[in-house]
């Protein structure tokens, strides 16, 4: 389990390694970090944010740490672990934050050496800027989280995994298998993504400034995205991804047909069946609220 | 032009005729109101919302008054209309709120006694509430407002529209025809609300509310809709809106495409003509901002 002699490695310097480097610093950790951007390292030991921190992979440095945090894309995750994991402390447990699973958790456990452990998390949360100069130690704060376990591993990683997020100021802390939470993220955050993309992409709105209400800019918010990451998580993740939209879509094209047709008594039942299950939502935000209070 | 002795009849005292009539009165107007709802009506009088109101289309009273605002739904204001225009004060100022420009003023305008104007008016600005009980005089603080005249239109009703809303506490009143302001609705507000009710309606998301972000909840909450309204809505600018679906659904399916086909150079095009085009209204955002200061 965690606790304050636990030493911890941030593989990955950008808003989310340096927002968890921040939090843990702050919680009394020593938090080390590996980032091949020498003024991301130096920016973050003169905050206070990072302990000590190397631009390569040194050895002598990582075998210090015995709870490994990556905190970068998914394909330089697998690329890292293959590379670098010679240089792990025996027995250090590794995590991580990427936002698709099955491509991550189950390749990386495969490759692993037999003496370290392996366990997949999701912190969902974010900004829509990047780098260490905007890590920010509340940024998790009101968040969820959730922890990806695999039948190869053991609940002390699960727990570890917990008191992680726990410290670092989550919300909310969920366990889930790599395909629900696949199938989730596919629906609930990559779908939206492509939703919001392709109303900015469709039509130059630019004359339209002047007209929008709080609802289409609430809409659109995700739309300023970072290209490489979200292509990366799309491919990792195409398949339940293609699911949710093409589900999407064909509910889109009903509505479409109902208005063509006039057939408003179709119309209406949709959206009284949209109207419910989004109050669910506000009913639990509610809930929450008033269980803090 | 309105003046303090304008004395202004709202007909339809719901969410937006009486926080018209609320920011109104609360400015030293003397506001009347119809509504079919006795409750409503004295709800309003015991607040002070308004000075006096009938339940029915009494000659007299509608007499006294030589502005109009119809905060009815289209077919609504438009049977109104046709029944009771007999009863207004000869050169009486009539507009609307109507989220449809077409369908409505052009139809009105040609049905109306020669001694008569309407002029047709949007306020973008509500509340997933309904009902005289919320309202509130400052729900259109910051809120968009489009006046849309006809060639039938004298400048002084321009002028006196563009008052009204001034007086109510509108932030930005814009000039639209309504070709325009119907193509533009279609696109930033109807084509919105087609969108999260179909996000909401694809999929039972009920187990998913503990992994909800922000952004989800932000996408969806138009998705509680006011069923009847928003189908005449719909109806009445079923052209525009089906143009806009289109273009939506023909950039939606490209995305798809490029997921499916791994063709990652076009998606991350699409992707920064998407952030671009959204990054410019925050900038507009800002700059409106800065200019309060």
């Amino acid at each position: 389990m965690l606790n304050k002699n636990t030493k911890i490695l941030i593989i990955g310097l950008g808003l989310i390694g340096g927002s968890y480097a921040d939090a843990l610093s702050d919680k009394g950790y020593t938090v080390g970090a590996i980032d091949t951007d020498q003024s991301a390292i130096e920016y973050a030991k003169r905050r206070g944010i990072i302990a000590d921190g190397r631009t390569f992979a040194d050895g002598e440095f990582i075998r210090s740490f015995s709870l490994i945090v990556f905190c970068l894309y998914p394909s330089a995750m697998k690329e890292w672990i293959k590379t670098n994991q010679r240089y792990f402390a025996p027995d250090a447990l590794l995590t991580d934050v990427c936002g698709v699973k099955r491509a991550t958790v189950y390749s990386v456990q495969d490759i692993l050496r037999p003496d370290l452990e392996f366990i997949g998390a999701h912190p969902m949360g974010g900004r829509e800027v990047s780098g260490v100069r905007h890590a920010d130690k509340n940024i998790f704060k009101g968040a969820n989280y959730i922890v990806v376990p695999t039948r190869k591993n053991a609940q002390h990683a699960v727990d570890t995994c917990r008191a992680l997020a726990e410290t670092i100021g989550f919300r909310h802390i969920a366990t889930l298998s790599p395909e629900t939470h696949d199938e989730m993220i596919g629906f609930l955050s990559q779908l939206t993504h492509c939703i919001a993309v392709a109303l900015m992409a469709c039509k130059d709105s630019a004359k339209l400034v002047d007209y929008t209400g709080d609802s289409f800019r609430d809409l659109t918010r995700i739309a300023m995205i970072n290209e490489n990451l979200w292509c990366e998580l799309f491919y990792e993740n195409k398949d339940e991804l293609i699911a949710q939209m093409n589900l999407f879509s064909a509910e889109f094209e009903e509505i479409k047909r109902c208005i063509e047709t006039d057939d408003f008594q179709t119309m209406k039942q949709i959206m009284r069946v949209a109207a419910d299950r989004r109050r669910l939502f506000d009913k639990t935000e509610e809930e929450e609220r008033s269980e803090k209070r």
